[in-house]
């Protein structure tokens, strides 16, 4: 095999695969990239058997052929070269030489034939959203998952599409979070969840200022995102997710209207004086027109008073002050409202139109 | 006590002498920034008891007074607090009372008696150069000490003064650098060892971009640099240092000028294919005109030519990488000149002003 590829190309496709290579295995073939040439267009692909990821690559192909190399060293290489053109060359024992201007390097390499290609996907069941769209959606969820949980749902994310609306939720013990957003099916409904970790890989490689769109393709037991020369398939998690309509209620006792970016400062600064071991909450203190935000530790004694606007009774409820800023920090709008029914139950932060609703459950207190 | 400070002063102000503050002791009156407004000035203090440092603060004095505040969680709630005034409070049990527009907090502080304050230094011995300079002089050498040596004076960086010049000395058992620097104290010699802890603190706090002057006065026990309104007191290392003209060596077999950049890059990339637990040279193969610059592990096999002008002998070499590249990184030259002798002993990078010297010890090799 011969291939010549500029530098920036082959850092961008090495960037991209390698999201789907595994760093904890020992077994070889798991750490390499494949570098495919077999046909008349040179694809890359990393595959952890969990998640799958395949990109076309623009190079020359002078001689055919494909080779697994370690992802880690030629990753490293690749991006160390200089901006120049770059040979690539395979002998029959996969010893790929790499040449650089005047930089050489012989790096062994593992017989293509070893790898796990990835799964061919049927093309039936899909939706089109654009990559901003999606990653948007992702990262507005992704945090509220339990990344190591006994409850292996609880690692997942919920993509249900019904009725022209696709639904993504993540949740831990803690803490549900739901968005909305309308998608082109409007005859299938679809339910599948997908490991958080694919999320997130996906995510970082979703362009963040594009419309261009992505097309997601359900299967049984995986799903396809193709976007740009790109192919990501990831394993779902099999399983019955969480009954979340049983846990959201509309009613409430006190609803307050205020400012987003001043409830985050809020919490932030009186977060100094909490510390990691001691887990005291935050404590709202909800009454006509203001609420008393505070916190109390062995650190120290911070309060502020926080303008709002509220209907109902008044309330004083404890929140743990990460799951409150998490959420803030992912809703765009300037004003948020906040629902709470009473001190031991769920408080509610959600929009109108029904785009975002962040459940959080409060802490118990004492107060000396 | 009550001051009122604006928040820029008070986060300089903070960031400096924290950088005195022990993370690592169980004496809480260690852990504290002293905040010192009895006279008719204010002034902050951080004092580990090894490295000192004071700074005066601009602020409004209402009430004189002192307290000695946990730096940790007074530095990160100054930094939170909005661009505003900061109204400081201090009643007579040590409670500090913190407001800045709506938010207010209570901190409970130590009674500053309890802080060491810094030791007078008597100003006899004394030389001055730009804190620009005096950052340099310690960046160009400190990567070259032990950091948890069991010869204390290789945690050390050797300042001696003779004739109108400053001479900064680091080593470990691999390596020396040495830079020269011109000063004004010609009339007495003076011979020290520091801390290069307290030279990384130093360097932190020193203003890389003013020709702003730094004064350095010398006691028996301690060395303080006055620069701006800050006072910095590091212990000195007490012992004899060693006699590094006696391991310098003006004789050579080989010589060779290159491009410093190009040699960096060099061998920045080959660097990849070694890994830290199998410690494998780079090896330098001197010939004629050129050097065949390369590296043999099990990850693959890199090499690279490059023009050089070479006087005296052939000679293959065997480097530590590492040693070689932070020596290059902190030399300004375009190119560097590098002397060696055998495959055994030393080589050294040098300019004709004696401005710098960074010796470097080879490794073994053998080739398969």
């Amino acid at each position: 095999m011969k291939l010549i590829f500029e530098k920036t190309e082959l850092v961008r496709a090495v960037n991209t695969v390698q999201k789907a290579v595994s760093v904890r295995t020992t077994m070889e073939i798991l750490q390499c990239i494949l570098i495919d040439a077999k046909g008349s267009s040179i694809f890359f692909a990393g595959n952890d058997l969990d998640l799958g990821i395949q990109t076309g690559v623009t190079g020359e192909i002078v001689e055919k052929g494909a080779v697994a190399l370690n992802a880690k060293t030629f990753s490293e290489l690749v991006k160390k070269l200089p901006e120049d053109q770059i040979t690539f060359e395979v002998n029959e024992n996969n010893l790929c030489h790499l040449t650089c201007d005047k930089k050489s390097f012989e790096i062994p390499g593992l017989s293509a034939d070893e790898f796990s290609y990835l799964p061919e996907i049927e093309k039936e069941n899909s939706v089109t959203l654009s990559q901003n769209a999606l990653k948007d959606i992702i990262n507005q969820t992704i945090f509220s998952l339990s990344v190591n949980d006994v409850n292996v749902m609880m690692t997942g994310e919920l993509f249900e599409i019904k009725e022209g609306n696709l639904k993504v939720v993540a949740l831990d013990s803690h803490r549900i979070s739901i968005r909305n957003i309308p998608v082109d099916e409007k005859d299938r409904n679809i339910k599948v969840v997908i490991p958080g970790k694919s999320l997130k890989e996906i995510s970082g490689i979703l362009e963040s200022d594009t419309e261009k769109e992505v097309h997601i393709y359900f299967s049984e037991r995986h799903v396809l995102f193709e976007f740009d020369d790109t192919r990501v398939v990831s394993r779902l998690l099999e399983g019955n997710y969480f009954n979340v309509n049983q846990m959201i209620s509309n009613d409430h006792a006190t609803q307050i209207v205020l400012n987003r970016k001043q409830l985050i400062d809020s919490i932030d600064i009186l977060m100094v004086l909490i510390q990691e071991s001691d887990k005291r909450p935050v404590i709202m203190d909800i009454k006509d027109n203001v609420m008393d935000i505070y916190v109390k530790t062995g650190k120290g004694y911070g309060i502020e008073s926080v303008d709002i606007k509220k209907t109902g009774a008044d309330i004083k409820i404890g929140f743990n002050p990460k799951f409150i800023i998490e959420a803030l920090k992912v809703i765009e709008d300037e004003e948020v409202t906040i629902s709470f029914v009473n001190p031991k139950s769920p408080c509610f932060i959600k929009d109108d139109e029904d785009t975002y609703l962040y459940l959080i459950l409060p802490v118990n207190f004492t107060e000396d």
